[in-house]
Parts: structure tokens; C-alpha cells; sequence
């Protein structure tokens, strides 16, 4: 049996969920339910699409996702279930899969059309729960809607290198439960521009000229415990997305604040690195 | 093996929920048990009813519904366990099952009785998750308790309507997760009053004189989309649990806020529907 | 199969929980995985202590704990696999193992060492959903690392009695989703040396001088409604975790304050019992 993930702007009070699982339960009792976010902000893509693209590789091929986010169809944005990289996304065609899968060419995309098909103001549940239970018992995506080929596109900021290849701009794409700042430069990008060169990061006005592995690899564990960096400090990082981002370590944005705060960052900033 | 759900004030950080979720695996490994939800507000069963109301009949018949908000026993509130609508609810008996299965009648109510029941501030934990298994393992009601008839009722804000016809007085019953302000005005009482006429809805200092069945129905796409109204703009919905619903299409209340924050409505409000 | 339970500090929001989740069903399709906390505060191991402390043990034996706060491996705290208790513990070696189980002797520790070992930023993700998956497999903590003596022991907070035997001096400890103020004393402390005396206890300009076992019961069903005590009067109470407890009888965190807010308590903060 599949797997299916929830990934909503919902968030975890109200009765949404709880219908959502029912009516799967309902359909198949040995489901599996994965609930990957219902706390995107409420009608942000870019968020959801961030958020999918870094959880969906880790389910087993066949998994389906689920995105009830700015999911009503309209006569602009119909309701697709895609087939794209091994896995199954059923989503309102809002861009939100283009930002997910990026590059990755979908191997199959329906526009959905099933009988009785209700038209009301909960489509996650009246809709895409019934295609994703037909997913999840084997069915094919024809039976549940005829082919489609008009996937909207989405462009993502993308970082921007200078002519001279001494400079790449990049932007803030996400801002994490600690506070951190993540940017749009990837690892690769940023190697394949580097050429064995020293480099600054500039992020308003703070300048980083190391980038970690590891947010602890920020302590020099030779030096004495009261000369070492430590909590409250900057740093830059590769992180496990693959992603450039600033982080404060050991930050609490609710108590002494994050990166973000610290920074004063917020989605959609400029962060340059400069090649020295 | 029947589901069992939980729908709480616990809300997500406290060891609570860990320590039911253990107990009910280790007393029935193969457990099925679904988070409704555990951000009621602090002893609100009226909240608590509204959200149950709209999923417990999405699961199917025979699930178990643990509901862990004001569940104290006192003298005057005894627990209970209910079978009613193919459904089980367990809980302190403080008017939360007449709020949630209205007009229906149980069909068995027993007054909780287990051997060595603990008599602390969990009961949730000490005895809820007891009845819960016994149920789960197809255990009869009369094992846990003595028949039971006087089931606390408590009356929700019915909406009135004057003795002209013309005018339907409703309250706010509900805010959700957009801000979006739901009424306790039916979809079925609206329509057996209207006759044909035209209406207004008044809420605080706005008018709304149509009621979509989407909140994308507000859209005009006959309209250049410079001419159309969209995100920000205020609308009434028959929303997908049947109620009329005041909504800011597409709103974030942690940004530029929702319905409630831009009408100044909240729970218990009035709002008033005059036929024309 | 065991059941593997996670406790982080990684929120609801970002993609941290799904990415974890997808890798476990992708190495073990029928894993059991259950949510204790994600709301830990970052990097607070006390918190996360107090939380796994109060739940764990309501879990089967060879539940399988994944802690996911803190877990960076650094030179001074390296990764480490624990069996005791009957139950499995998977963290960095920051000292949160000795603050959950205490006085409890584990029966083995190894200090994990997995080929191919990542050494990134997300060690939860790359090292321990491995490990728990090899546990929960049944295999063997020594296939996973070597043993290993030096676990990190931190003293959490004990409350401290007076020469003369006449005064307990505690410390808040914990504080819940409602405000409610938990001190690190327990009853069996309290029992040990009281008596049969009476007491005050003392927080802040507050002396309250009886201890409730359930919060209710601070209502005095001979009394006329119009003269009882109830919502907003403040109560102590032995805990179901067995520590005593301050509370405001049906606070709201959100909306009217609990104790914590009320009475001007933090963490870490002096509770002290006078027997008279």
C-alpha cells in the first residue's frame, strides 16, 4: 500500500485534518498517512514547494503527495494529478509542482475530471482524496482524468553570477524554525564559481568568510572553552538541502531571536558573495 | 481494529500526548490512532464540539473518540461513554457529546465504572485510554459502566429569525486557521427562509449581497484580471460543513490578517441577514 | 515490530519531520513511528528531558527513542546508542540520556560508528534513523558502535531540604501548555518529611496550604456555586508525573494567563514548602 503525505496550510487546530484522514480511513483501512506540513503559510507556494522538494525523495517511489495549498480549481488553475520522478503529486495547477520537481521532465500529467466531482470550497478533501486513494489501490492516473500538457511553470529566484564570475547574487528562499536563512546558492554553484579562491558573504551588514559543514564546526575545539565561538554566533553552512545558508548557533527565535531577526533578513533579500 | 481519535487541549510540546500514544500501543500494538486535534483553547467545549461535529463523521462507523478537553470528573460531571450516530465518545460529561451529535439520539450512554480507576488530574491517560481499548477489542459499553441517562444538554446559539420573515440573527461560532468567521447559520435555513429575494448580510459595517459555494467563485474571470476582486477581498461562503462563512479571499491572519481581524468579529458576534 | 518515537526541537513547519519519516518507511515499510514532541525550545535539553522523562516509560519495552535535540556530534559529544530501562535512547552524548533516566544504570552504551557515517548538519536524518531502523530490526548495539563507559552525567536541579527538616526549597522545572508551574519536588519527597505537619508553600507573594490530587478538586460541592472556589483560582496539586504542581484552576495561556504568567514564574525559579 502507498503511502500518502499531507501537505497543507490547514494548520493543526481546526477540523480539516481530521476529515481528511476519516474519509481516507474510511476508503482504505490499511492506509498509510503521512503528514509531512500543515503549517505553511496560507497560500505560499514558494514555502510549500521548498518544503516538498526537500522531504519528497526520502519516500519510497510510488509515494503520493498530497498539496492542499491554494488547491480551489479555477478556469486558470486546474486540478492535476502528476506523475514526476517516481512519485505522485495531486495539486491545483498553481505552479507549486514546477517549483517542486524543477529540471525533472513529468512522466505523466492528468487534468482531473471524476464523476460527481464536487465543486465546493474543500476540494482537498472531496477531490484529491479520492484520486489519491485510486493511486494508492493501484489505479492508473487515465481513469481519474484525461492527459494534460499545460503544467504551469513557476519560475524560482535563481542566483545570478556577474560576467566577471566574481560575484553571485542570490536571494533568501526560506526562513527555518530556528531562524535560520536559507538562500537559493547552491554547493555546486557556488564550487563550480570558486576556483580554489577565498570568498565574503555579505548579508546586510555582516561579512562571513568560511563556510561549514556542520554548525559546530563553527567551536575551534582547540582553543580555551572562553576563546571559542560558540552560541550566539554567526555562521555560514552547506546544509543538508544543499543550500548556502546563515545561521546563528544555537538560536531561539522566540527567546533571543535567529539569524533572521539578527540579520534582519527576510524572504526574498539579497545575499552577494564576493570571490576574493 | 476500530480507530481511535484524539481531540485535546494539550495542544503539541507537553509529554501528554507521547504518554496516551504509548499507552494505547502498549496495550493494543496494532492501534490505529488519529490526531484530531490538540489545539482546542484551554477547556472551550464549544470549540471542541464545532471541530468534532465536522470529522467524526468522516471516520468510519465504530471509531472511538477520545475527547481530552475539561475531562475532569467532578460531582456534577461524571465520565462517560457514548455510542451514538455508529460512533463511540468518551468523555467527562459537561454538555460536549449534546454539542457535537445535537439532535440525534444516543443510542447507549454509560456512566464510566472500571476497577482500580485512578482518581487523578489524567484521565484522559487513567481511564479514557481504558475505555478506549476495551471498545477497540469489541468490548460492550456495559462492561465499563452502568446505563446512564441523563446526558448533559447544552444549547449551542441557535440562529433566530423574526417573526416577519425577513430577517435571520446569527452568531459566530467559529474561527479558523485563515481568520476566516464562520456563523451558526445553515445553508438549509437560509434557503427555507429566502424565497427567492434578494439579501444582504450585514457584519459590523459591511454589506455582502451574494453567497458563493468557492472562495474562488469570487473571481470574475469575464473581467480583465486588473478589474477582477481577489486576494483581499471579503466574501460570504456556504462553506464545506454547510454554514455560512465570512471570509478575506486568500488572507494570512499572521500578515495582513482575515475576516476576523478586519471585522473586528469574534466568537459570539452577530451576524444579520436581511431579506429584501 | 518496535515502535520508534521522535522528540525534536525541529517544529511543524519545515521539512525536517517528513524527510525523517519518508526515510524510515523507506528502509522499514511497517515502522510504528510516533510523534512525542517537536516543540521542544531549541536546543534545551532540559525541556526535552523532562518531556521524554514523563512519557517514555509509557511506551512497550524496546520502544526505540530517537533524540533529536542537541544532536550534533561534536569532539566532546559524540553519538551514542543506550539501553536502559528496557527502552532504547538514540542522541548526541550531551548529557540528556542521564537527565531522562537518572538514577537508573544503563545495561549498555556504544558510541555509534556506521560506515559511510555523514557528517553533516542533520545528524537525526543521516546517523540515528539508521541506527533505530538496525534496532528495530532487532539487531545488535555493538554492530552500530563500540561500547562505551563515559556517559555524559548532567545534575538536573534537586530540591534542597533544611538542616532542621522545616523547609523543602525547590525549583520550577517545567512549565505546561497551560501555564501551569511544575516544581522539581516530589510527593514522595514532600510525604518523607512532612509529617503529618501542616505547610505553606510559597511562590512568589502567593502561600497556598493544601496540596489537590486532581485539579478539581479545589471546587467544594457542599458550597453554594455562587462561593466555590474554580476557573482562575490558583490550586497546588501532586502532579500525574508525581511532582507538585501550581496551577490556576481552567487557565488560558493564550487569553487570561495560567500561573506561570499569573504568579510571575519562570523557570528555574524558587518554590518553597514551610512545615508549621
Amino acid at each position: 500500500m502507498a503511502i500518502i503525505t499531507l501537505t497543507t496550510d490547514f494548520g493543526h487546530k481546526d477540523h480539516f485534518i481530521g476529515a481528511i484522514k476519516g474519509t481516507i480511513y474510511k476508503e482504505l483501512s490499511d492506509a498509510k498517512i503521512v503528514d509531512i506540513s500543515h503549517s505553511i503559510s496560507p497560500f505560499n507556494i514558494q514555502e510549500c514547494a521548498y518544503i516538498l522538494k526537500n522531504s519528497y525523495k526520502a519516500f519510497p517511489e510510488g509515494t503520493i503527495h498530497i498539496v492542499g495549498v491554494d488547491s480551489e480549481p479555477t478556469l486558470e488553475n486546474k486540478h492535476i494529478a502528476v506523475q514526476v520522478d517516481g512519485h505522485y503529486f495531486i495539486s491545483a495547477n498553481n505552479g507549486v509542482i514546477s517549483l517542486i520537481t524543477n529540471e525533472i521532465k513529468p512522466d505523466k500529467i492528468v487534468e482531473i475530471s471524476i464523476p460527481n466531482q464536487a465543486q465546493g470550497s474543500f476540494p482537498v478533501l472531496d477531490v484529491f482524496v479520492q484520486v489519491a486513494c485510486h493511486i494508492a489501490r493501484g489505479g492508473k492516473l487515465d481513469v481519474v482524468g484525461k492527459e494534460f500538457k499545460a503544467l504551469k511553470e513557476l519560475k524560482d529566484f535563481a542566483p545570478r553570477v556577474t560576467n566577471d564570475g566574481k560575484t553571485i547574487l542570490g536571494n533568501v528562499i526560506y526562513i527555518d524554525n530556528y531562524g535560520n536563512v536559507i538562500s537559493n546558492i547552491q554547493k555546486s554553484l557556488f564550487e563550480a564559481y570558486r576556483n580554489g579562491r577565498n570568498f565574503e558573504i555579505l548579508a546586510r551588514n555582516k561579512k562571513i568568510s568560511n563556510i561549514h559543514d556542520k554548525y559546530s564546526d563553527i567551536i575551534d575545539f582547540s582553543k580555551d572553552k572562553s576563546k571559542r565561538k560558540g552560541p550566539g554566533d554567526l555562521l555560514a553552512l552547506f546544509n543538508s538541502s544543499g543550500y548556502i545558508e546563515l545561521a546563528i548557533y544555537k538560536s531561539d527565535l522566540n527567546t533571543v531571536g535567529g539569524a533572521s531577526t539578527l540579520l534582519g533578513l527576510d524572504y526574498r533579500d539579497t545575499i552577494t558573495i564576493n570571490f576574493l
